[in-house]
């Protein structure tokens, strides 16, 4: 019953705001690389902004949280989660503030976000 | 201190996932009549489809939930909450599925809600 429920909450197109942690991140070959922490909302817009998402350290080993802008996740309805074009690369790369896991960024710091993970890569 | 950190986090323009619950609900008259429990996000677009929302009920008494359409809430930066011009009259008239704490809502009854929402009160 339980495995049911999960897999009809998983396939579902709509997702609970108190059920998103944990949520997948693939990278673009379909490596689970994170999940999802929590999503960062507007409140006036109802818009996703970015996603705190909690990348490696499966095994409790060199986990590390970044803030993804939300153009940087595209949701895959076969994989059940989110996949991105970032990489660990790039992750490394980040500007500091992005490393915070309980920061509201301010619309400077989600600008910089945007820009650093559109440019090309040096 | 901490009564700092609340007012900086409802003053800001972002909500964490985790830390919407309880986010009040005013009337058109600035009277609060709810408060938000959560809300349910489409996971392709990243946009608030609608949120299950606990009106009455302060003293524990004959509380009740229903989903309000995303539409139908308005964010107000000075009451630091969301505003509505839902009546306690037509909430008493909402569909059945409305008043669900825990179902996810179908395309179709999206649909019937929003309409039910927008229709002038008979």
């Amino acid at each position: 019953m339980a495995t049911i429920e999960t897999s009809s909450a998983l396939s579902h197109p709509l997702i609970e705001s108190d059920h998103i942690e944990g949520t997948a991140v693939f990278d673009v070959n379909g490596k689970r690389i994170g999940t999802i922490k929590r999503l960062v909302i507007e409140k006036v817009s109802g818009h996703v902004a970015y996603a705190v998402t909690t990348f490696g350290g499966f095994l409790g080993v060199g986990s590390e949280v970044h803030t993804i802008p939300w153009e940087q996740l595209h949701y895959d309805t076969a994989l059940h989660g989110y996949q991105t074009g970032i990489t660990e690369e790039r992750l490394r790369m980040a500007p500091e503030f992005s490393l915070s896991d309980t920061t509201l960024l301010s619309g400077h710091e989600r600008q910089q976000l945007r820009e650093f993970y559109t440019e090309p890569m040096p």
